[in-house]
């Protein structure tokens, strides 16, 4: 399923509700939140306070999907397209800005 | 182009590198960093510091997209399949727990 | 009791633990996680999901204090004077940079 | 200089200004984004994208200061008296919930 598609159903969900999207300032209050939920999980999973629990990686993923669930919301409010937008990231940086940022493996051919 | 794509398209390329994926611990850091860049523009473009710019909204679709890139190397470093928890998410938050979860409008039908 | 006081009364504390500071990209993990404590607050007090419950001044000042301590043991590590460093801060931007950044009170008098 | 003066500093400097304290959910985004640029500072100090800057140091207790200033901005916008609520915090976290929390050093003698 594509991110427009991931949008639309966002879109679809949100339209129920009154008010439906939240304000742009506290949806990105909401963002900061669930990064913050992110990290816990992070320094959980790599830090020094480890936790014991195996269900780790199930919850960083259900975090990221928080967070993602949040931009969705922040793109539809504005109108963005994020599949577009994606793509001028790809053309701008992955191709063009970025393409010898780093170093790069020995054996690497692409 | 679905989120799998997306993930496999970020892999090649980071693949290239050497070091490919930062630590953990970095990401995080780097996603914060991103976070604090949309929330500078959110700012800009919805509070009192307003800049007069007509760009912002292009700003912000770059932005959230700089976050979207971090959130497939984090999930991508943990072989999360980011498709398979935003499935999870709809089915376990959409679609139950935050079904009734908000007002809804009155003239709403499904 | 002034943030050197403070910034002692932390690492006395802290020093009684092995490890004593967790490392400076944990630390920084744990500022984004109380952040997001933050945040949620200020959504519970300001935004659309209103909370009833009238402690939410308390759990504000609480999340701040969380902030400034993780602060505080980020500055201690790196072997930063705070107070130093706020009088710069004055120096600089308050008396200097920004003294005529924003709109001035119309009956404003020094 | 206690927080106390300091909280009294920043309002003699903020009430010159119309609006004087930006609304809440503006400080927390103001927040979010000097958090990122502190982010940037540890990843440049600590990460694989190391810079050579010898200024490093400096740069993150300028983060830090930027931050202190808008929780301090927040909690005076608030009415949140930061002395009394670090007491609290000492009294209740460091004294009490957190005193057995982690492994003490071996040698460690009050």
């Amino acid at each position: 399923m594509s991110l427009i598609n991931k949008q639309k159903q966002v879109d679809d969900w949100v339209q129920q509700f009154d008010p439906s999207y939240w304000p742009p300032l506290e949806k990105m209050a909401r963002l900061t939140e669930e990064v913050g939920e992110l990290a816990r999980e992070i320094n959980h999973r790599y830090g020094t306070k480890k936790k014991k629990d195996s269900e780790d990686k199930q919850e960083v993923a259900d975090e990221l999907i928080d967070i993602l669930f949040t931009l969705i919301c922040i793109a539809n409010d504005e109108d963005i397209n994020l599949e577009k937008a994606w793509q001028k990231m790809v053309e701008e940086k992955m191709q063009k800005r970025d393409i010898n940022r780093w170093k790069k493996k020995d054996n690497f051919q692409k």
